[in-house]
């Protein structure tokens, strides 16, 4: 066999592949990745957030795609002529808006030299690697956070990545609708039930879970909003009495959806008691860690994991608080078997020796999309790079400066705390009412060093403080702790 | 304003932000980028498809993550010691199998600049450049494509970028089952309404459609898998008959799948003749053109946009034959309003002027997903650095191999082309039935220098030649078919 022969066949007369050449190639990369470390060691210096007219950037952009090639050193100075004119600067170290989307340099890498190998996951055999790596790096997590061995991919259950946690809620509701009409659904169609297929989550839940109900044919009206408690947390009480409707009405209860770190104020779901509701019924059990699971990997945090041997389908965002670029989501299942069948279609195109051997796992079956990119590999750079013990100290030093600055604001007359912070999220409200706290937002992003967002919160506006940037030092918070005082005695 | 004070009040005390500083992502990029060009110079010279024994990669992987973090020199080195043992190589110049699965130089450089800023384009005002480079983007397909203008952002229409023609579909699916149900399914779920919705599609469309309609509650029943003609195109004469005979059972008839390069033989629908069925049913039209989209660049085969004027939605993937690396898939709506009010909701935190103002496009409202990295970034390097011309001319070449190989093949005694090549996919069957046709596939694909893959078409085996890898010159093509028919004549 001499697998060289074409290329040997035709060295002297192939054209260059692309406009692109492996030379030009090594040097725009180059540049490209000095740009890349340019931008991160001066992102600091940078307004956060300052938003553009709409139509600004577009207005650069010449009305029709050039007939000919431009070269790549003109393609990359629009990186800052345009694109920079219309970036907001998730990576800034002032950064405490909405969520942490760390991108660390590792996971740069982990994504760089996936779209270099440019291979399908799809099945185990379109690239072994692919999958095993996958496989394995969710196994490791598993030890890694203390959650329980049914995750395992050794057990009946296992764990796959998702783009978002979006999408791991729409095939956990997916497979939690499944096993509710024994597959019927599956079969003739959510019409064909005389029942209505019921959902709950609490109010304060990420919005995709009622998305998901909806794109799943269950119905707003069937999405159950659980009320919460004074700090966020589903009233279970409440969530037992409405199941009982629901059978009462002839309705049929299936999926629950607890939250470990809701979006507003970062709440944390009793999951062990919500699960016994779950068993007592026999509803699936999802839990929805975006925001927090990654806490789980320090054991002092592991209320996080509470009830997680109780729970269906358990998912986590290593592109929140872990640094991992997005997209990356981590969904485990307990029973691989009810989520492979709700999703599994096998035409001819795709049968291959592997899969029908029952030796190998084909992602495929686990997700809406049929392809998948190499996208473990950034995991995997970031958990041997960092090592566990790096990302502990990550975790512990986001949590200690919420503490520093929960301890300050509480102590501030005309500030209150909405919430005792769990983890990394303090959720601040002025004394003064709505109209102040809307001011202090304001009055806090409108100088360019620090970008915070907002909630409510049982009606009431919250400025939230989200502290996870990679960049995010304690003397960042100590300066923005003494920002928001300043103009709290204003507002 | 001073944007600059805490990394000035910091400078010296600040810790690195992670286990790899900006000097060593510097080196390590460089580095990779460099293996990344190694890489693709010598692809050629690999067996294209080598599989290691399931378990083979884990096993040399160790049983837990490490405590503490690991030099970046020995991570990437296990690309090459461990990944590269599993993996196929889908950017090889004999890759003939499945689809091509394009991953430029230029879209390599666009990912990475996406990972390298790290922003969430979920709404406008959370990057707006993400948003308006792809909406920018899009429009200038919609020229460069000759598709309809309703398509643009300017009209009532728009096109978003999706991870895959499957999701495309999903999305696709839930707007026309809302547009069919006057949004009761949305509001109270399927289960509430007496009709059963039905799909239509072609017993060779991707297998993406069945599967969106189960995820969505519609149930493999009442997806009616239309027979196809001897080309592979669906029979449109049995889509209308069937479609009136649901009318009649009381059935809600509400989404028909066009296929413009089926999965299997590239077939093209006739989807002028569907867009007849549709108006006159008032059923949702789209178009899955994943395959052969990327052909509307050229004007000599725009067959495949006939009768997208009257599609609802239309898709093709950059990341298959345009050499955008995966996920990237283009989407385009002609009524935007019926999409976005199916896959809207709106929570309190993701309120902001911008959305208010009416005058921005928030893509997560076109999308399963919240969050999206910045993906356009990678069709913008790939269409300014290519050019169209560029892109035309690596089409047309495609083509005119596939053409050369279909006139061998058809020359040949005992092979026999299965349908008339429309693009660039020969479908070949062994006269001596179907065993001989796996004999050929087994033995074309044990030399490594290529590979290809099967599907079945009217009940045959088939053996596919999917040509479109960047790599691949006539020279490949022509050793390609010096090998098919040797090995030929001994199957």
């Amino acid at each position: 066999m001499t697998a060289t022969e074409p290329d040997r066949l035709t060295a002297a007369t192939r054209p260059a592949p692309a406009p692109l050449d492996a030379a030009s190639f090594r040097a725009a990369g180059h540049a490209l990745i000095d740009w890349i470390a340019d931008y991160r060691e001066t992102i600091g210096e940078r307004a956060v957030a300052q938003l553009p007219e709409p139509g600004a950037i577009r207005a650069m952009l010449p009305s029709r795609a050039p007939e000919f090639g431009e070269p790549i050193a003109r393609i990359l100075g629009d990186l800052d002529d345009i694109v920079m004119k219309g970036v907001v600067h998730w990576q800034h170290p002032g950064w405490f808006a909405y969520f942490p989307a760390n991108s660390s340099y590792e996971s740069i890498l982990g994504e760089l030299a996936s779209a270099g190998l440019g291979v399908q996951g799809m099945l185990w055999s379109t690239s072994p690697a692919c999958t095993e790596v996958e496989t394995h790096m969710l196994d490791w997590l598993v030890h890694a956070m203390g959650l329980p061995e049914r995750f395992l991919s050794t057990s009946d259950g296992g764990g796959v990545l998702q783009d978002t946690a979006s999408s791991a809620a729409l095939v956990a509701i997916v497979a939690a609708r499944e096993r509710a009409t024994k597959f019927a659904s599956d079969a003739h169609g959510l019409a064909a039930g005389a029942r209505a297929v019921c959902c709950y989550t609490s109010d304060q839940a990420h919005s995709s879970i009622e998305k998901s109900a909806r794109i799943a044919g269950i119905g707003r009206e069937f999405v159950r909003l659980i009320p919460v408690d004074d700090q966020g947390r589903m009233r279970v009480d409440l969530l037992a009495a409405e199941v009982k409707r629901d059978r009462a009405l002839g309705h049929l209860p299936a999926f629950v959806s607890a939250t470990v770190g809701t979006t507003g104020v970062n709440a944390v779901d009793s999951v062990p008691e919500i699960a016994e509701v779950c068993r007592a019924h026999d509803l699936w059990l999802h839990v929805d860690a975006a925001m927090s699971g990654t806490a789980a990997l320090c054991e002092e945090f592991r209320f996080v994991n509470a009830g997680a041997a109780h729970a269906d389908s358990w998912c986590f965002n290593p592109h929140k608080w872990m640094p991992v670029n997005f997209d990356c989501d981590v969904l485990w299942v307990a029973d691989r078997a009810a989520l492979v069948r709700a999703l599994s279609v096998l035409p001819e195109y795709l049968r291959n020796a592997a899969t029908e051997s029952g030796k190998v796992i084909d992602y495929r079956d686990w997700q809406v999309p049929l392809g998948r990119r190499f996208r473990a590999l950034k995991l995997w750079f970031v958990l041997r790079s960092f090592g566990l013990e790096g990302l502990r100290a990550l975790v512990r030093s986001h949590v200690a400066m919420a503490r520093r600055l929960a301890d300050r604001v509480h102590a501030y007359p005309s500030l209150e705390l909405v919430t005792e912070p769990a983890l990394n999220l303090v959720a601040i409200a002025h004394k003064g009412g709505d109209e102040s706290t809307q001011r202090l937002i304001d009055a806090v992003n409108r100088d360019g060093r620090f970008f915070v967002s907002h909630c409510r919160f049982h009606g009431r506006l919250v400025l939230r403080v989200s502290i996870g940037a990679l960049a995010t030092t304690p003397a960042h918070v100590e300066a923005f702790t003494e920002h928001l005082l300043a103009e709290a005695a204003r507002a």
